[in-house]
């Protein structure tokens, strides 16, 4: 519960722990701008270690962190190949093409996955052949927002084919605590197979804003410029950094309950007349189904658990996502379950 | 005979007439900028008046006439729905993310196609939500640059699906006269399923310079705005308009003789061993094949005729494509069949 | 004291107080994408209410206040007469010609103010000239990073200027309650001249991270979907509008106290041989002076500061700034002007 | 005479000789993106020959040419000294701001020069400083198009200041050969002053369209790949670089003639009661005068000649501009004056 309410929107709504509460009341925090703040110095080292790279940078969004890393990765003009349905395609309002000015060259995903041959035919060949942009990027999400996990032998490919057409990597790794628990590896056995990562501290890890965005050290630097640019430089931002630190070290570790409520509840929502749930894409903290036969619509759906203290988004193009999190008990989910059965 | 070489690249490549190059020397000309040079004048009013829209604007390439449709139909981060292949994706240097900042929303061509379930799935449904940008735009090519020509009923389909999402459609109409040539009707025919038509009055048409965007009045005057942005507004350029009357008057009505010339090449260069000839995509004056078991690489080739006084393009992603227009006959086909032969 | 040294570099370097500490571990929150932040939905309301407007909208920095301010004034290629020195020309990275794509057009300042006669020379007059951007905006400070405050009777006339040119102005108020202060009004009789306002929570008032863009309801609207694009949507963000409520509630009423010190600072700063002070620009919490006859360089000035932990900035264009705020002492000033006597 | 008629609004009204035209008719053209036109290779040799640079470029306008310069010599966000009524500021609708990203700072003139002492203070001296961003150009124009012409001192001055700071100088010669014919040099001891320049064939040179962009090898490579973007690349373009070879060999010779006759004609209007003629600004092709106590405002003047086929501007900031070319003559010049006795 959230405020006193169920709430299976996304795992963006999760609200601090009181550890968090904590930390973020006895943070040591000095004018970020000015590189003073240790508690936001720490969180970037800690992530850049965790993830293998060399350094960080804390930004106050995963919007903010994708952006920046195209806007510091491609020039603008130059291309980039990635999935059709993927966050920086779907969910970040057209800021590609207006902060980074990068031209978007839109895979349509096979079983979640662009098809290397797909990629490798849209990677440009001819940089002399001046009626074609440069391709400067290849970016993807593991996990991606429609639950699914890359393999780790998927991830080698891309990167072979990257390297050899001399291609940065990008990984959108919004929720790659979720991917690293689902592969059973750490972190940075994905974050390997990319040049830079976004990070974010907050969905099932809970600390209250924030991402990071690491990757080597020319990088972030150049990143670190940009990002005052876009207006993404803070000040006392150590208040928000130490709410990160615990999101690393401790929260990541955390999301296997996550998935098992996820996989509970898909479980018990196949039991709902009228619903038909994609146990194929189970995998991680989210449960996709389509209202099939159900006597609601989607709408009516949506409004009817909100009399019972029970919140939820509405279909997407047909598809429902329930979230689990760390405010969503096994007792909670049997809840929501009889509510949709009584209809 | 091109300054005395066959030339196959493209039609592009063509020369004005000895017609043109009169009209041009008698062209009365005035300062366009402030819309006195009649020649212009009556150009625009006549493409308008083909394509069976209200108004016209002669620019100084194809390129410009695109990036003005996207510049004047998008808002900057809104999104555009068009064909992986299409010239705007493909050979316009990155410009859409830079003039207009459109994102686009590439989709993978079947059959020569976009898939219209593909087309629908892509269009933003929700104005309110702002996470994603919206629609603003589906656009493109008939005939397309792979040498396919787009049905009456696909456009028809495309139209339907555009006016249910209240989207404008801009058609590429590089080669609209070749498209027309094959479906056996006037360029108005397919003109009417788009808001705006690039018209190009080079390539099959010969004229040396320039395209028509046409589209209804408002349309126009905001595009003649913009045209003035990225320095497209020329002088006293009726002398170019003047080759523009005859390329729309007269040129438009002769590609049949450039279509039949590449089918005969077409069939010819079956007879050479060691070439994959693609006949199924035989519909304009564009021949396709491959270098199957052929003796000499793209690269040799390219030299091997240059020797010979032919001038042709290396492979793009495998495929060589030999281009006819009013400057290759059927003795310079024989010509260069043979030549391909004795290797 | 900051972290146990003297930091007289900006207002920026303010920590939160205890209360401030106190309100963040306790703050309600929400996630603010989908508008449940409660705390933060308090600090907008609270923001508008007291710069007279009808709507806020909290945003991680004051660049990106104003940054937005412009993305939602200006269209692409639109004009804004700004002065040559202000905060978004001088310290904002250029993205004024990235983000919103505006022209500037920079106006000398003459005694801190924009001459009424240049801004209108500058405003353009015929907006069906295709050869002229529109005017969209004019923008200027109160008070000014320069220390210089703005009085009612200058704001009113480039209010009256504005409308006779049917112009909104935007005021970077990111010091509005020094010049409220200065000028002994409510910040709303500043904000009443303005459209729009950057309110800054950082600097003088103390939080850690923060400003409040206020308008019209719709102005304000437009600017919530174009700070996503930007990346400035954050989740559970109402921790630091906790603090920024404080700011705006307590925080805004003691800056005569900094005002006072600064006064003092300049008095005995000018009893230090070789020091030219700016005497006349005396107005708020900042002390500007040149090192005429000094023993030092400014780089050798920092230097020695540094080693009796006291942190300034350099010279900027051959001027020294040093900013009073809560947390410097008359104490720690009469310490710091004796370490500059001793050199 | 042009069309019948007396058209005083600009020297870019100027339509094609017998000599250009002839020279049209005979051009040899190719394909000009291929590089293979001859024509146009041998116009942008001839003009960075005449200029002393390494190369040229064919552009279709000098709005081309100039915001080409912008795109190739700036980075996007990068920021760009220039006088406050400079073509690219005045004239350009917006697009700085819109194809190079470029951020405006614009200097006051004073006597139609920017002073030294601002250019110098308004340069960034600190790189490493992610507030500020990087100066990246200084550009202006001579002559310019308030008819004054820049010293060659006064030109060295500013390269001095340039070499001082690494900064490029992007000269908009629109005019140069004005220039060069008031100074009494050649056009290439005005162009050793600048990186890059822009010629313009159409104005008092009379060729119907374009302008030449001279630069480095190295600078006018990335321009042509630019131009590709902005939609400049034309195909059989010789048809035009045919009539530029003669604006730049013969045209640019002819000039003093219009000066002569520009001055004849502010002697004459001095007679005209009413008018208050700016005499000291008589220095090329351009009258301007104020109708102080005339019986006929602008407006009114304008309808009252277009009805005796004079046709000229209205007033722009309250001054009225005449100018003088090849088809304006002295018999012309009594008939107008004449006119406006007769009011």
């Amino acid at each position: 519960m959230i405020n006193g309410k169920i709430d299976l929107r996304s795992d963006t709504v999760t609200v601090p722990t009181e550890e968090m509460r904590k930390a973020m009341y006895e943070a040591v925090v000095g004018d970020d701008v000015y590189g003073d703040d240790q508690t936001v110095n720490e969180l970037e080292a800690l992530a850049a270690e965790i993830m293998g790279k060399e350094a960080g940078l804390f930004v106050p969004s995963g919007v903010m962190s994708n952006q920046l890393a195209l806007f510091t990765h491609v020039n603008r003009g130059e291309e980039v190949i990635l999935p059709d349905n993927c966050h920086i395609v779907a969910h970040e309002a057209g800021a590609a093409a207006i902060i980074a000015g990068a031209q978007l060259r839109t895979v349509q995903n096979v079983g979640g996955e662009m098809p290397l041959d797909i990629i490798e035919k849209y990677i440009r060949k001819d940089p002399d052949d001046i009626h074609q942009p440069k391709t400067a990027l290849i970016t993807y999400e593991n996990a991606d927002s429609d639950g699914q996990v890359r393999s780790l032998e998927y991830m080698k490919n891309v990167r072979e084919l990257a390297d050899k057409y001399h291609l940065p990597i990008h990984l959108d790794g919004a929720r790659i605590f979720n991917a690293a628990t689902v592969l059973g590896v750490e972190a940075k056995e994905i974050a390997q197979y990319a040049d830079s990562v976004s990070v974010c501290l907050s969905k099932g890890l809970c600390a209250p804003v924030g991402s990071v965005l690491v990757g080597s050290k020319e990088f972030i630097a150049v990143a670190r410029r940009k990002r005052k640019i876009i207006g993404g430089g803070m000040r006392q931002v150590g208040i928000l950094a130490a709410a990160g630190k615990i999101a690393l070290n401790v929260m990541s570790k955390r999301l296997q309950e996550d998935h098992d409520n996820a996989k509970y509840m898909a479980e018990a929502l196949c039991g709902v007349k009228g619903l038909e749930v994609y146990k194929e894409r189970q995998q991680i903290n989210m449960v996709f189904f389509r209202l099939k036969d159900y006597p609601l619509s989607s709408a009516e759906l949506v409004d009817y658990m909100a009399k019972h203290d029970v919140i939820i988004n509405g279909e997407d193009n047909g598809i429902m996502r329930f979230a689990t999190h760390k405010y969503v008990t096994r007792e909670e989910i049997d809840k929501v379950v009889d509510l949709m059965k009584q209809v």
